[in-house]
């Protein structure tokens, strides 16, 4: 299964492409797609066609997304929430199911600590995947969202058997509870 | 000139059609686009395609949104944000110019006033478009921005004359002034 993790961003929007057969990953590509100084239509554009041009390359079989959380001021997070809503657009318009993980979701299944910093997430990403540098910090987040859901694809079609109406909004199980 | 007009949210995004002719607007079509209580990709997917749907039905040549504003809490402007994200992405896609406005300057446009009230919105569509009946608030609201930019388009076009980066972020002269 090929898994496509997207970390959002208005200026810069992380993807990661992992393989995963059993529980043996393997990285495929990673990168940063980054808009211009020009009108928000024009860069939430260059989002959608920059996450569906990934897609068009990598042909992942699913998605999952960073969910998002800034409370600087309202106006930026209404920014990164267009942003986000561009990526997403991106996604579903290539009819990926797409799945939603907590930055603490991802830092405890990369890390195994939900309060893990960034460079231990990129630390791990670059174990995990044997990869031989450090990936920057928006690809690494994004290999660690495409990780998450390695780690809880297992969960979540155990959860989309019993509890098709939770799975469907991205929840997941973890040790029996749900997250 | 066949303007586009969209009030977004993620329960409801209200569409307006409108066309120009000099100085005459005319009424064409409007509605809305209701989102099932579903995962937010599925959700945000039905309003792309949703605007899609409305420019394939009526091939506007343009089209305006209005610009948001809330601060109930960080969650719902993330989730409004991510709403107006994807119906912009249904605009861009089908490669219209999208400008926008806030509910000021829809108020201004269509009232007079910027401090209108929804209700007398309502009302002055309405009577602009010679409706036979009181649209709904949504409706109203998205052909209120369609009038706003019926009304601006030719103070955008001498705008993008003299100073395009400026047009391109969807400001507009009115009266000589930048709003």
């Amino acid at each position: 299964m090929r898994i496509l993790g997207i970390d959002p961003g208005l200026r810069t929007t992380g993807f990661g492409v992992i393989d995963k057969q059993g529980q043996q990953i393997a990285y495929i590509a990673s990168g940063t797609i980054k808009t211009p100084d020009a009108s928000l239509p024009e860069r939430l554009k260059v989002i959608m066609d920059g996450v569906a041009q990934v897609i068009r390359t990598y042909q992942p079989d699913c998605a999952a997304i960073e969910i998002v959380f800034v409370n600087v001021n309202p106006q930026s997070t209404l920014l990164l929430g267009q942003a986000r809503g561009a990526a997403i657009c991106g996604l579903v318009d290539a009819d990926l199911e797409v799945a939603e993980y907590t930055a603490l979701q991802v830092k405890q299944a990369v890390v195994g600590n939900g309060k893990a910093k960034k460079e231990q997430v990129q630390d791990m990403v670059q174990r995990l995947l044997s990869l031989p540098g450090m990936p920057s910090a928006d690809a690494a987040d994004a290999l660690g969202v495409a990780i998450a859901h390695a780690h809880g694809g297992d969960s979540r079609a155990r959860l989309a058997a019993i509890a098709p109406d939770l799975a469907r909004k991205g929840l997941r199980v973890k040790g029996g509870r749900l997250v």
